[in-house]
């Protein structure tokens, strides 16, 4: 049995890819079983439940030398506790190389593209598989909220293509539409505590040398003034976890989707000095204003891995 | 231009695979140029010969952050010297994941299948791209080569399937002919330095942790006897070697390919330890009989491996 799962903190590619490949490879003659490493954020329960499925249960713990396939995400920091012990055997992901390594040759595929998704895509046809509803449904809503629906700098060719051959197999008759539903569903945070919209999607990054541990958060929404809202209670939350987690700094970055614009949360003089420094940003009333920096991985994360080593 | 290129000491799979991606890459659209880190073996001279081929030249001092492409290898000790330096976009690979970590999202395709050119045959396949009859000919060469034509255990369903498919493309029509005219190639050694001899196809492998490095030397021949008639030379430079290169051990297989035995030279008392440990082999004369063992990918390093790990 292959666990397959994908990276902590989940978002929808996270879930949805787990569910996917889970599928693929059982297609393929192989018994795996779909997992995640946290809680759903809205959007993915949207997703879920217009689908009415169950979310894949919690991954439990694994004893060392468990065949593990990894979906949307490679690095230790971002996986199952001990990823280390564990044995990877296939990877299907759209970020950079970390830490992992393998025992034998796996199965690696990675491709710079908006969403782990769209490399999935690719899979079933080079196999010859035919595409479930169900699975579109799944595989399209990974790479509208990957891409925000294309708004995002990630997105590439084959994702727009990828969208294009899923969305009447899912029977999506208005891609943008349903979009905005899940946008909306994600935004509608409701009591949601602070300390769980901080890491909602929130992943530490270790940048210069000797490494500085940056926390770096980000709330995609249509409703920016509902984080705005909360902004006291966040940047309290903000300084608490870089003091608490031994960070260097914290910072969150509120996106408005439906404007494609990235005013980011700091909460201490580190953080101020870095926004100023890496990206030229305005500071006022302790928010940044970065602009159509909407990415963290194209945007956010390269300027300031250039900021950090100029420094080292 | 992306800078193509195979491991350390390449064999016919490392400077084929070069070649093949980059001509791949260069149909896509790509600048792309094949390079070598070392000397060719007789095998593929033999098949540049054949083919009128110019051997790839010695890649030269690149810059940091120079575009690479990796083939038939990726852990750093293997690959060009600065690599960690070098950014790498791309890998086509069929061994264990090693050491190697990027600055971006990368290509990453790696399939444990028996050699580099199968997965390479895969990508021209889902481009829909054709293959010429010289890439046809050095992916077959890079096969047949890996899976010593099917012997090794190695060998997937895969690189069979690929073989099929190339060997009329290249105008090949008897392929164990062509095969067994490579392997002579390799096995016409002439008068090579034993020292040259050791390091053919030579590896340094991590075991244990703390991790010991053993020098893991392979000579695969269907003429064992003219290597054997130089024994007590090579046993003189495994033990120099060993020393020289701070070394805990140094192993060096005979395979007779034909035979598909493989005897192995174990120059002193750790060596002789470790191979009756790890494969309760018997050592009569500084020659350990290793049976059956002809995979140094799957049957030597995983039993070293257990081995050392239950000394950790």
């Amino acid at each position: 049995m292959i666990a397959v799962f994908g990276h902590r903190n989940p978002d929808t590619d996270a879930i949805a890819s787990a569910l996917v490949y889970a599928r693929l490879l059982a297609r393929q003659g192989l018994e795996a079983q779909a997992y995640r490493l946290g809680e759903l954020n809205f959007e993915t329960a949207y997703v879920l439940r217009e689908l009415g499925l169950e979310a894949p249960p919690m991954l439990p713990a694994l004893p060392a030398g468990t065949e593990v396939a990894l979906v949307d995400h490679n690095e230790s920091a971002q996986s199952a506790v001990n990823l280390t012990e564990l044995n990877v055997t296939r990877v299907v992901d759209h970020h950079k190389l970390g830490d992992l390594s393998t025992q034998a040759p796996p199965y690696l595929r990675f491709e710079p593209v908006g969403c782990t998704a769209t490399v999935l895509l690719k899979l079933f046809r080079e196999a010859a598989l035919s595409v479930e509803p169900e699975e579109a449904r799944l595989m399209l809503s990974a790479i509208l909220s990957d891409t925000l629906h294309f708004r995002s700098p990630t997105t590439t060719a084959d994702d727009r293509a990828a969208v294009e051959f899923l969305a009447p197999v899912a029977s999506i008759a208005d891609v943008e539409a349903y979009a905005l539903a899940m946008f909306a569903a994600k935004s509608d945070l409701g009591d949601t505590p602070v300390s769980q919209l901080l890491k909602m999607d929130y992943k530490v990054f270790p940048f210069g040398n000797p490494a500085q541990q940056w926390g770096l958060g980000v709330i995609e929404t249509t409703n920016p003034a509902y984080v705005f809202g909360r902004k006291a209670e966040l940047l309290q939350v903000m300084a608490e976890t870089r003091d608490s987690d031994g960070l260097s700094g914290v910072l969150l970055s509120v996106v408005d989707i439906l404007n494609e614009t990235n005013r980011t949360l700091v909460p201490g003089a580190a953080e101020q000095a870095v926004v100023q420094g890496a990206f030229g940003a305005g500071v006022t009333d302790q928010v940044a204003d970065l602009g159509e920096r909407i990415s963290r991985k194209k945007q956010i994360v390269p300027a300031l891995e250039t900021y950090f080593a100029a420094r080292s």
